[in-house]
């Protein structure tokens, strides 16, 4: 089973982006777990670490994958 | 049963992006066709169409969702 993060600021192209991960990401293969950026800004280091530079983001076993632009990391730290 | 196309051209960020695809995306839920451009350019107008501007791309029921950027669609139509 894999380990699948989704980072987002909870914009509109996150909250979309959100849906297509929640609806068509193979559950059976993943545990998705949903990261609020705005809401949880602690977990902003980590998501630098592991490479995310704008949101929405997937992260998956290391691999990071920006999905269409809401906003930069730098814009969610504020 | 969802229609998924992801668009590519054949780049290193494309083929990250296409085995992340192939391997989370809910083969319960949707049919995947992949598509590379480079190979295909026939098909770039029903990209753009679609409204993908960048490669690697995955058009699920009709929402794009750009998968970091490879390339852009001008480049790969050359």
């Amino acid at each position: 089973m894999s380990q699948a993060t989704f980072y987002h600021a909870g914009c509109t192209v996150c909250v979309d982006a959100e849906q297509m991960i929640l609806n068509y990401l193979d559950k059976a293969k993943t545990t998705t777990e949903i990261v609020h950026l705005g809401t949880d800004p602690n977990r902003i280091t980590e998501a630098e670490k592991l490479g995310v530079e704008s949101v929405p983001a997937l992260v998956i076993d290391g691999n990071v994958y920006h999905i269409n632009f809401g906003a930069s990391l730098k814009d969610v730290k504020g």
